[in-house]
């Protein structure tokens, strides 16, 4: 399974870490922007920074795409590179795509296999029908937004729904979660987005989905805990958890030092919590 | 208003067309395929011949990414070329993005600053807040989706959930409907996406949105009814709706034709239904 992948890189290193590579053109360090390629030069320099702590990657498209072409095809490029460099690490487009049926044949092709990422985060509100040519994908993970980190976050995902089976309204993303988990994710390759900013959701949606991988962002400028992360996130075997952290990593004066502490955190609160 | 550029073009031509510019490099006719730049050729060609039909076109993303930087670089390649020669069509990017809050930025950058676009096609999920950007943007239009136009849009967009106002439940859409023309639509810069295969919700959501502008997927290849959108969907000046079609015109034996045929149905419907 494609899910393993993760977890032997998160064995092999004992981390849980994601660096976000959110090569933001406006803020990379000015030394880089005298480069022909300045956002994949700084990748570059990041990832041999973070490496030895890092389970994954997750550049965030919008950063790319921001640039136009010259952006795209620097995605490229620290794709090649990682592939070639450092082909053990999970890799993970943090696009929030989605369309309808085939048209999402264009993403898949774009994002699998040109670009070659493991995985994809994806919107659900099209439903699992249009999102078949990315569950189709035995080969590489849909990561589907569930609970998400930003403060207006309830605004929908916390509407009460009529629940099906118990006689009782749930909030929208409680569906969401036990759809994903008992229908949608038919080929184990489902994932879902659980912000670190809503702990008491994240215990809920443990026991929704007992053994499923939430990736996490909103760890550090976004104000989420990882203590509360690793406790009520994690799951049996310490898995379970890919745990992003961007701004705090990459654009700190030390991006070795800041993942090297992150890393040791979330050792010290998996042997905390291992149940 | 922004919107007001679309609704001068619908009255200019007589027309409630979209042309989706959907050049999927595996169905556009082969002799393009020999030219350097055979999406923006193609697009080319299938401009020049319904223009005269068309108050919109509408790329969708999906077809460009697919063929990575080069893609992004004819799809700006069509939107200087239309922006050059026919400045007055509204363009819409069905791009289907959001993400959280200041990451939203590079896609604004992207779509409206870099491509130039009048329009981008978004998914709510993450609320209002995670869509300032978009949102704020007076000079461009925020097309959100509310019901999708694909079979299985009914699994998250149908679910039954509590009114806060009315002591009842109702499907999920509408809340959408609600927020966005009460909330979300402060800078009168909003439109929804409302499928033509589900004519009973788009009545619905003339209800409850008067005065606003729906784009129309479905027609065509997806089995939507022209009669009933126009029926259920036109508001009180023959206007508010974007009816789009795309493979049904750009990938037939003859587009201009296809179009002259579609453009001349809504005249007609229009001309019926004015209220």
């Amino acid at each position: 399974m494609i899910i393993d992948k993760y977890n032997q890189r998160a064995k092999k290193t004992n981390s849980l870490l994601c660096v976000g590579l959110d090569a933001d053109f406006d803020k990379i360090p000015r030394k880089f922007l005298k480069l022909e390629f300045p956002q994949f030069e700084f990748n570059k320099w990041i990832i041999e920074q973070t490496h030895e702590y890092a389970s994954a990657y997750k550049p965030n498209s919008a950063f790319y795409e921001a640039r136009g072409d010259k952006g795209i095809k620097e995605l490229k490029m620290t794709m090649d590179y990682l592939i070639k460099n450092h082909s053990d690490i999970f890799t993970i487009l943090d696009a929030k795509r989605a369309d309808i049926g085939n048209t999402n044949q264009g993403y898949v092709s774009s994002i699998f296999d040109w670009l070659g990422f493991d995985a994809v985060t994806l919107h659900p509100y099209l439903g699992s029908e249009a999102l078949k040519p990315f569950l189709d994908r035995k080969d590489k993970v849909s990561i589907i937004l569930c609970k998400t980190s930003n403060q207006g976050a309830g605004e929908l995902q916390d509407l009460n729904v009529k629940h099906s089976v118990f006689n009782k309204n749930v909030p929208l993303w409680q569906i969401i979660a036990e759809k994903i988990y008992k229908d949608w994710n038919k080929n184990k390759n489902c994932m879902l987005v659980v912000g670190a900013t809503y702990p008491e959701e994240m215990k809920k949606i443990r026991n929704i989905a007992p053994d499923m991988t939430f990736l996490v962002p909103g760890i550090g400028a976004q104000g989420g805990d990882l203590e509360s992360v690793m406790k009520f996130g994690s799951n049996s075997e310490g898995l379970g958890l890919i745990i992003n952290s961007s701004r705090g990593i990459i654009f700190s004066e030390n991006p070795k030092e800041e993942a090297r502490k992150l890393c040791e955190e979330i050792r010290k609160y998996k042997d905390t919590f291992l149940h």
